[in-house]
């Protein structure tokens, strides 16, 4: 227990600009257009709101996700805002193909059939009898960090880089189970997973992923799922990519082989620079980003920040995360929130003393089994400029001279 | 690998009553009285609902708080409907004083003064460059179980039981890096913390939290605090009575002494048998809970069940918690659900084959300290009938021939 002050003026860090309708500043503080909120002048002088069944945020916080492209595309959480590791669920990123279904649980059914011994058909239920899990683990679209890979721009904020990611306590019924009950015929190698939207979402999953750790989540973050996640039942395959953990999922069919649906022939495949494509590429390979400082904050300040972000694996656990805030010449590791789980968003954290120069600040996150976050360079020459997909080059801010942080993987 | 079925008639659980306004299913499916949502007959034929900014729960979905006593009273979570461990922070159970104040951000200040070398005042953003920390633990009222010590009834829910406590992602600074800041003085002891609503909530606590694991938290669940959880900044002492955790918190002064509070002197205090008081006990003892089979549920088959419940103690991690089927005969440890954390829910499960007959269910939690949770006996004649708080005594559920579930502590 020393007494040594680690910063002995403490200023402010504030606003570049907006982001989305809004103006935000250190950690999401909104300063909301035209809607002052009421407060006393003392708050002790007057009574104070009573209980409530459902709770509200404060009239101050309005963070909110930005829909991307038309009414059935994606939606980004704001990563900017968010502190832990815990996505709220109502700011869980969307990615839809055909809207969201209204589902009547009472009404909703999972039939599992192919190469199996007992067709069967499980309602809610007769899901929610069996033996539940519940864990802890990010969930990502494939095309998560596609617009820092061909489309660089200095305005890009975490939410616009990298807001299709997002953590949730996931709880519902291994598959393992359900897979066991109906008895799976030998020669069985894949299956279909098919959703109940009018996109009829449909995915062939490799059946090693079922006996490994693939769940039919119900439940996300304490509750029901929500509707844009698959309310009442979704596939839940930790790690891999977003469109392959199928939601509002109301078919499964065992097969000796891959369906080859829409979704992994013309789309959710990486064309390479040599005119072949990758395909089935499910698992996504470990990426991080800082979030703060990142844009649209401005440091008033020199001194000691703290640089925080997340970091992720689709491999298993983060063992990692070095950071650079001198251009990518030297690499110090960050502190990792503990615990640290497994294909799960990782807070780091690394103390940094800006000396009011110019300088680009970058993570770089490892994994469990070695695999360390590629360069931009070295991602496109492996990858080539003609995919959108499993982008998980290294991010890059640069913080200028008078404070303004940008986008900028250059320097 | 094995195909032998668990279940291989898998049936419902149902409803016995209403619970609030609501009747609830297995895990809480609401029939929501009056309100049919629209459903179309085939959601693969229709467009879904578009992207949205901030997301809304399925209208088959209304897990509500419920409020007790008068409006600056307390509002219990609906256990029953949760899964896994986090708690949505908008059912994050209440306890106010004075009601809910609204506090403007901007306008937020923390005077820490008394015993210090440098007294100072820290705005909101002084607060959030300090390097942050961000951990899940429980947060429990210390009259939480008080339901059932005093006043058994049939009719007990996990909501009314045990509904003050809540699970949550906390961020913030370490109170013991502010407290290096303003440079503590020789002799120092407790300090008071003060908080910003109309009952100006006051407590003591022992400097040697401060050194340990508290917080001064603006974070909950990734975003920031709700305002009924002390928006935007409150006291946070892991594993300690949610009172002592002052909301709204505005002012913290060193001292040599406790200050002796009304809220430590007329509250707070647990009488006993023998006429005297225990006064600061502040650690909540371990304690566990079953949730699922659990009052008004009924089950209508034999068979295979998943008991399934939390359990959580203020001293450290659970390391154990046994189940008994056979009305306290025999006991089997439950599976605990990975990870488990210091200070935070667990949720353990436990298969169980009913035959049929009446029998009871208990639930008993060991914590790493290897202190284990009292029978109503034991707890009884080490406190008397006199206090409403740490009431941590062993729950029991009924189960009827007839399948309907009630609390019972007897049998």
């Amino acid at each position: 227990m020393t007494d040594a002050p680690i910063s002995r003026r403490v200023l402010l860090a504030s606003v570049a600009g907006t982001l989305g309708a809004l103006a935000l500043d250190r950690a999401g503080m909104a300063q909301v257009p035209g809607r002052a909120p009421t407060v006393p002048p003392d708050p002790t002088k007057v009574p104070g709101a009573p209980l409530s069944e459902l709770g509200q945020r404060s009239p101050f916080e309005r963070p909110r996700r930005i829909a991307v492209g038309s009414g059935q595309g994606s939606s980004l959480a704001p990563l900017q805002d968010l502190v832990g590791i815990v996505t709220p669920a109502d700011l869980h990123f969307e990615r839809h193909h055909a809207g969201v279904p209204t589902i009547d649980p009472h009404r909703y059914k999972l039939l599992i059939h192919g190469m199996v011994e007992r067709p069967q058909v499980f309602d809610l239920n007769a899901l929610k009898r069996f033996p539940a899990v519940s864990r802890l683990h990010f969930l990502e679209c494939s095309g998560n960090g596609s617009a820092s890979y061909r489309g660089i721009r200095p305005d890009l904020s975490p939410q616009l880089i990298d807001g299709l990611t997002s953590t949730s306590e996931w709880s519902g019924v291994p598959l393992a189970l359900l897979f066991r009950e109906v008895g799976v015929k030998p020669g069985a190698k894949w299956f279909l997973a098919e959703g109940d939207d009018a996109a009829v979402m449909s995915r062939s999953i490799p059946m090693e992923k079922a006996w490994d750790d693939a769940l039919i989540a119900y439940g996300q973050n304490g509750e029901a799922l929500r509707p844009e996640q698959g309310y009442p039942a979704r596939l839940f395959l930790p790690g891999w990519e977003g469109n392959a953990n199928v939601k509002w999922i109301r078919r499964i069919e065992i097969a000796d082989r891959p369906f080859m649906t829409r979704e992994e022939t013309s789309k959710y495949t990486d064309p390479l620079g040599d005119g072949t494509a990758r395909m089935f590429s499910f698992v996504m390979d470990a990426k991080s980003i800082i979030t703060f400082p990142a844009y649209p904050v401005i440091l008033h300040d020199r001194g000691w920040w703290e640089i925080s972000g997340i970091a992720w694996s689709g491999r298993g656990r983060i063992t990692r995360v070095d950071v650079s805030t001198d251009g990518g010449k030297q690499w110090e590791p960050a502190e990792l929130q503990q615990p640290v789980l497994p294909k799960c968003h990782t807070r780091f954290r690394y103390l940094w003393k800006w000396d009011g120069r110019e300088t680009t600040l970058r993570s770089r996150a490892v994994d469990e089994t070695g695999y360390v976050q590629p360069t931009l360079e070295q991602l496109r020459n492996a990858r080539g400029l003609g995919t959108a997909y499993h982008c998980n080059h290294i991010r890059a801010w640069r913080v200028q001279g008078d404070g303004t942080v940008v986008f900028g993987l250059e320097g």
